[in-house]
């Protein structure tokens, strides 16, 4: 077997049983030479599976002693609350609430917690600049013409190549490409939903999607979700007879991090498609998992086209090229018909370099290279927020994407929090801002995609600090 | 005076007196010397005139008499009827027609008259390169990062500026940048209208609106229109306390050509301000005149902010770059909202490029070059329908544009042509394709975007021959 692989394999395998608490802090590891023994791999490999672990901030060596799960763990912080929205569909929108986080986004010097998205450090631009300039080169007309109405052909055969190692098993007839992820999410919900049509999502929910379905004419029905585990399915079962639509993130949801198991995602695919309501997977933050191996999606258990899978590059190579698709499944007509009438066509500069840059397979190590650091700081933002922040502070545990959901005690609320942040260009994003209800006013996300640094240490405890204060 | 801009006037200036029938075929056109002398110019320059005419096929010389009006022009076809559609809101979408026309566009070595672009031919392609590669590095993350969302700074100045010359008057800030023309259309129509209402609009009109229109659910009201003078006045009035929203394309439309006078728009503007109508102005065609001077915009008159400004740089520079712009006047906020959720940011890459080629003044060299292209294109184009086309074949006189509107015998079904035209490799667009109503079936769309060659005259003549055979 390869022996990248299986330095990869052994650090994730290692990394995922210490956050699932099989490996307790404190806990001693294997030696090194144990470790070589057991998996049959060199001393190298074995001592570099531990500096990996080490940068993460998950273990620490104790000299003659050996390695150890990190102390800064043993405070463990309780996983927050299983959300219990109102099970009917409300619309108020926190809309001064959004606006004003928003609108203190163009400040200068802010440290931005409060998107999810990587920071451009983070992102491999000298080489996505390259292939920009190729494709000038490489397109019919250097990109000036429209291109084919249902996207890049070269990306479209990337994305499903990619797919079929997680299950995904699209091909490039599956796909329609669009302008970013929420382009794809837009499109979906005109082609599915009428005024009036009631649609279920998941709650906490990202305030874009809550946002498009009102201005759609959407109700929205929030329904129970646990921090980890994703959307509760009897309370499915129970809003089946009201609802026309759902949505979903079943992977590193944002803002709870949450991951739905395979077993959770057919259950939840076949009761949808029983009903015949239509499922539009957001699924922008899969591949970047903290675990061994990329989880598949509700679409891998799709045999009726009932599926609308939507995901994009903006969450790990290039928000600003908005380049995005859809694997509509039997509406692919309609989404078709969609792209025509509201863009006319995708802009093929940017999608023949994404397309090109996927080929090299530079994507693989990139993404390799951003999941380790994401990981890394979730450790660091944990190992902070557990020393500096209040008392009875709740924390997601996510296996990956970019989102920490906090839980405050219920006397603090982040719209006060927010107020007293930005006066030091500090940026959170409000809970309020993740329903359409009153509820999540003690909660707040956090983004983890920062490259972490003195600085950002310094305002996330700041960030803590203040929370004392209320 | 700049001897460049002297040159230029008189020559436009001559080649409207022509095109107005103010100069008739046949007419004798002032000598050299008197050009000279009438304008203060030297005999090179005003040879450059002549030169310049003759290229346009508009005059000829005859050998020791100097130079006539071109006796081609003389056989003057007549212009196509007013369209008199049925003032009942209707939805009779032709689409079988739509999906047949554009899934065979497909096809390879077709001569495409049937679309409203101009070719890659008559693109800047190489400078177009060259500012995406100076965008990649000019621009922060080399445009990997989000943009802000009212869209890049340099492009909405450089609109903002190049609008004061011809009326528009815009600001930097009444701009917000789109994913193109119909992006920026489809935000409009989602901002203004609710399932149920009406929208006034041309009649003929472009295929796109109407789909997009009633794809929103929206009711499409068709208004008698000119074909060289624009909307019916007295139509609008009539039709005023039935609809809600108005949709324009005053200037060089498609596909009639047709042209508002400053007159007409300051009146239409002012009814629907009275009325409380927004009034959808797409100017996408604006830039390309054959006239002297770019025509005002609906926008010019608007002093109540009831006018919302679609445009873009589709029709002139890169139709695959996707850039486009609305001045929403006073709904600037819902259209930003609309933005943000359904596309999240533009892109910066081509945004940037485009702003960058606009700066630099080669944008005005390409448009003078691509609108002397096109008017002798027209010229061309009316030679061979006056000598292939069947006898009482009427024709759109285009003062600017992409489009010239055929109007043959009632006999003549172009539904039966497009399928004559299609086996031969050529792609025309029927006129049933602009109505929702059952009208237009005796005329025909075609687009002088080609560069004018033996073979698509040859082509040209082909739809002739066959027209003749219904």
């Amino acid at each position: 077997m390869n022996k990248e692989f299986l330095y990869t394999e052994i650090t994730n395998g290692l990394a995922s049983q210490i956050r699932n608490g099989l490996l307790k802090p404190g806990d001693k590891l294997p030696s090194v030479r144990n470790l070589c023994h057991e998996h049959q791999i060199s001393m190298n490999t074995a001592k570099r599976v531990f500096l990996e672990l080490e940068s993460q901030s998950l273990i620490e060596s104790k000299p003659q002693s050996g390695y150890f799960v990190s102390p800064s763990l043993s405070v463990k912080l309780p996983l927050p609350e299983i959300s219990r929205p109102s099970l009917i569909a409300n619309n108020n929108e926190p809309d001064e609430l959004i606006s004003t986080v928003y609108e203190n986004m163009g400040k200068s010097n802010l440290t931005l917690f409060s998107i999810a998205i990587p920071s451009g450090d983070l992102l491999p631009q000298a080489k996505l600049k390259k292939e920009i300039i190729n494709a000038t080169r490489e397109l019919k007309s250097g990109g000036a013409e429209y291109e084919e109405l249902q996207g890049n052909l070269k990306l479209r055969r990337m994305v499903a190549q990619r797919s079929l190692s997680w299950g995904g098993n699209f091909n490039e007839n599956d796909l329609i490409t669009t302008n970013g992820g929420m382009n794809a999410l837009s499109f979906c919900l005109m082609a599915l939903g009428k005024p009036g049509d009631t649609i279920a999502i998941e709650s906490p929910c990202y305030p874009g999607i809550l946002q498009l379905a009102t201005g759609l004419g959407l109700k929205v029905l929030e329904l129970p979700t646990h921090p980890a585990h994703g959307i509760e399915i009897e309370a499915l079962k129970k809003a089946i007879p009201d609802i026309d639509i759902c949505l979903l993130i079943p992977n590193f949801n944002t803002p709870l991090g949450s991951c739905m198991s395979d077993e959770h995602k057919k259950e939840v695919v076949k009761l949808l498609a029983e009903n015949g309501i239509p499922l539009i997977e957001d699924d922008v933050y899969g591949d970047i998992y903290f675990g061994a191996h990329r989880p598949k999606c509700c679409k891998s258990f799709d045999k009726e086209g009932n599926v609308l899978y939507c995901s994009s590059i903006s969450k790990t190579l290039a928000p600003g090229y908005r380049v995005g698709w859809i694997a509509p499944g039997k509406y692919k007509d309609k989404i078709l018909k969609l792209k025509l009438l509201h863009s006319t066509s995708s802009i093929s500069i940017v999608n023949e370099a994404v397309a090109n840059f996927l080929k090299t397979g530079r994507y693989d190590k990139h993404l390799q290279q951003l999941r380790r650091t994401l990981q890394s700081n979730y450790q660091n933002y944990v190992q902070t927020i557990v020393e500096s922040f209040p008392e009875g502070t709740k924390i997601s545990r996510p296996q990956g994407g970019l989102s920490l959901w906090i839980e405050f005690d219920k006397t603090i609320q982040t719209r006060k929090l927010y107020d007293l942040a930005i006066k030091q260009d500090i940026s959170i994003a409000p809970g309020r801002m993740f329903s359409l209800q009153d509820q999540f006013e003690n909660c707040m996300r956090l983004c983890i995609g920062l490259p972490w640094s003195e600085t950002i240490q310094e305002k996330l405890k700041q960030v803590g600090v203040l929370a004392k204060t209320i």
